[in-house]
């Protein structure tokens, strides 16, 4: 399929405010008619999360989430563990280690369930979903300055009755359980 | 359950830069244990987008979709039609208008399937993904400048299968298609 009549080519980008979580570019694009225009996008550095399967006491399947305030929602909710991919790490291992350090369950291997850009109007960095293995709980908790979480394992069941809204009101993870409903390796 | 330890309180807000699309904000917080810091957020309007099913040639089920260049990722992708909602608008009827003004067809009805922000960790709006219902074709398409699309119908088998990764990189869509593979009433 010829697309040139939908693809705008980049002539310039300046960067017009950098912060901690990522930098607001001013991009100058020129439309596929030919009409100059600049477009905002956010460069921001990949991010990875990760989920983790574990029996309740009662034996009920569960994930294994942490619960923490949002500073967009300014609300708290359940999570898959997660964080942003330091430069040079691998998404992979970064998924792992924040796994350790929000709920001090440490797994042995990872598996990708899939990756992808969390908003392309705008956002560059893709967010990549993995599945731990091989758990084992470890208690090596290490949370960075101004995080504050709780561990819980929440049952499968409500996780994915209640996603979206209320304690689980979280775009990001919507995806992660969508990959997790869609290409996890025992999936029947 | 008591969730004074993990609960932040709004001190100061100020907007560190405006843009078209959402302005950035910084945020200071004083923490559980009474430390105060700045955080970074994204305020921004709400999205509304909205799923169309209609059979193509082929009998196929589809959904109607846009494929359209993307300034975040710079690709080209297959989206269900939506946009901003604009101030004071119902965003039922911000869907209904994207959908005719992007692809042609209009809806006599709308049905939300879900509505949950995309990213809390830093934006502060909500996407709502509604089902069309009662589609009929008026011709009357209406692109803002800078906008190019293609209308199509993509078999809903596809969508599903190649969903979050290619020409489906997209996790606004991932969003909406959860909430239809959950939600959609006559789901079996």
């Amino acid at each position: 399929m010829d697309d040139s009549d939908l693809r705008f080519e980049t002539l310039n980008t300046q960067v017009a405010l950098s912060t901690r979580l990522f930098d607001v570019c001013e991009v100058q694009r020129r439309g596929p008619q030919g009409v100059d225009s600049t477009f905002i996008t956010l460069r921001t550095p990949d991010w990875a999360n990760v989920i983790a399967v574990l029996p309740n006491e009662a034996g009920q399947p569960c994930f294994l989430m942490v619960r923490q305030y949002r500073h967009g929602s300014e609300r708290l909710v359940w999570e898959f563990p997660g964080g942003m991919v330091e430069t040079g790490e691998d998404p992979g291992l970064a998924a792992l280690r924040e796994l350790e350090e929000e709920t001090g369950w440490r797994a042995e291997t990872s598996r990708l369930l899939g990756s992808s850009n969390s908003n392309p109007a705008f956002l560059t960095n893709h967010v990549s979903t993995y599945l731990a293995e091989d758990l084992h709980f470890t208690g090596h908790h290490h949370l960075d300055q101004n995080e504050f979480v709780r561990v819980g394992l929440r049952p499968i069941e409500e996780v994915q009755s209640q996603m979206g809204q209320g304690e689980y009101d979280h775009g990001i993870m919507m995806m992660a359980l969508w990959w997790w409903e869609h290409r996890r390796p025992d999936k029947v």
